[in-house]
């Protein structure tokens, strides 16, 4: 027996000989350096200064910025490379590229590395992942539930993740080994973990996440160009999000369209309702509704 | 002939006898001491430290309070006390209330006194003040857009103006001499100055001011109980005027009703439209839609 480390994180059982403890995890590939790539390797070096932090990207040049910066250690032009010999890899790229990068990270790892990654949606990545056996043993999903209008590792911050949520997730055919320790990797960043299925995940964050971003976007759109210069603190913030990348955003309406169509209908039909009690001079009902409004929002 | 004042305001044409200079508004009553009314308070006390504020609320906690915080120099329980001998009235309170006031301070102050007020909607105020002609004449109506979730004289602050626009429009029944008062008068308070329509006014808000507040609450609504642990930055950016007074929201929908009810159709229309391109998986159309968001907002 390993002694536990000195966190607070879940104890669990070592693989026989390896070293589970202050040194873990020794190296680390991030595949796909952007902000939260390169903010996850800047948390865990906080507390881990001797881990080796290894970034891989399909653009050199966000790979030698990262280096620049001193996100990571070292760069690889392969997924190969960089996963050999690691203790834990974080894919970190849009979501509709995930799980192929989780399968070829699986079988370039050594057979106890953990690979995990930071998508905002999950059940379509764990089904995609689950029809590869050898990869879905060793992949634990995770969503950090962080992020900001800005891409690109220049913005990457070490407390990004600080006090923030991380979903985890797996299916049955992940080793129980590996839960407790994607959960020591996930508590290294900062941030409090939870557990949920894809399921339950993607339908939250369907509401609480795409579709407020896809509303944002609505109501940016929807501004008169003469009346651009009017716009005051209230709609700068309702359109914050609205400045998002475009293409990581259709990534996840592409991997999360059946829980954001629902979503989306449930949206239009409150605004259906909303609409009939403003046009219908129900003034009470609107006290009322935007008093609901209120209340959520006092309590979140 | 005076000499014009050393700031950058308009120059106007003094009425006989009327000191109109650096001790120009000697008293200002703010009928409604909230935080709209509070913020123009401290404004335009930083320079103009020897005018005196009086303060009308029907509610006295809320005077005692503006008071002891120094935010008004004296309280008057009467709407006629309060603007007897007054350069400018500021009615500052919900919108629904603001016409009968306008109505009452204009009987009750100066011949020379200017009446303007913050409310956020202006053409059913305008309409309702012009039935008054010895009103409409003193009234040049003014929409600051600056704001807070928070309410309350207690989060007044002495900057909330400073750069932002305040719209002033007035109807043909007012007196030239007063549109040039209104505007030395608000640009005193640190905002800028605009000129507009009431319609043009009230249509422009709905569309970047009513209904993206509309939408702000329904994103809040929306969150289903359980998953009100996870929300992030973007939801509480896009619902953070959720927070706002239900019956002053109500009030606002009730002045503006019909370009409310407008834009939330147009609003509607648009989400039916994203609805398709999600549904029908036209990938390459909601990027091209969230890529048009995202340059409105940047341009914004």
């Amino acid at each position: 027996m390993i002694t536990p480390s000195h966190d607070d994180g879940p104890v669990e059982a070592p693989e026989s000989g390896a070293a589970f403890g202050q040194e873990w995890p020794r190296r680390v590939a991030i595949l796909g350096v952007g902000l939260l790539g390169g903010s996850v390797a800047l948390a865990v070096r906080r507390i881990r200064p001797q881990t080796t932090f290894i970034g891989y990207s399909r653009t050199p040049g966000k790979l030698d910025q990262a280096l620049g910066l001193g996100v990571i250690d070292q760069t690889s032009d392969s997924i190969a490379e960089a996963c050999r010999d690691c203790d834990v890899v974080v894919v970190a790229t849009p979501v509709d590229r995930i799980a192929p990068l989780v399968v070829e990270a699986a079988g370039a790892s050594p057979p106890t590395c953990l690979i995990t990654d930071v998508g905002s949606t999950k059940a379509k990545i764990l089904a995609d992942v689950a029809k590869h056996p050898q990869a879905a043993r060793k992949f634990v999903a995770a969503h950090p539930i962080a992020g900001s209008e800005k891409s690109g590792n220049q913005h990457a911050v070490a407390d990004l993740l600080d006090g923030k949520i991380v979903v985890l997730t797996a299916n049955t055919a992940t080793d129980p080994a590996w839960l407790a320790r994607a959960e020591r990797f996930w508590t290294l960043t900062g941030g409090s973990t939870c557990w949920m299925s894809g399921e339950d995940h993607d339908a939250h964050l369907a509401a609480i996440s795409h579709v407020p971003h896809l509303v944002s976007a609505l109501v940016a759109r929807m501004v008169p160009p003469q009346a651009r210069s009017l716009v005051g603190s209230g709609w700068r913030d309702i359109t914050r999000v609205a400045a998002g990348d475009p293409e990581m955003w259709t990534a996840i309406c592409q991997e999360n369209r059946q829980a954001i169509c629902q979503e989306l209908q449930r949206l239009s039909e409150e605004l259906t309702r909303l609409q009939q009690i403003i046009s219908q001079s129900q003034d009470e009902a609107l006290t009322q509704w935007l008093g609901e409004a209120k209340r959520v929002k006092e309590q979140s």
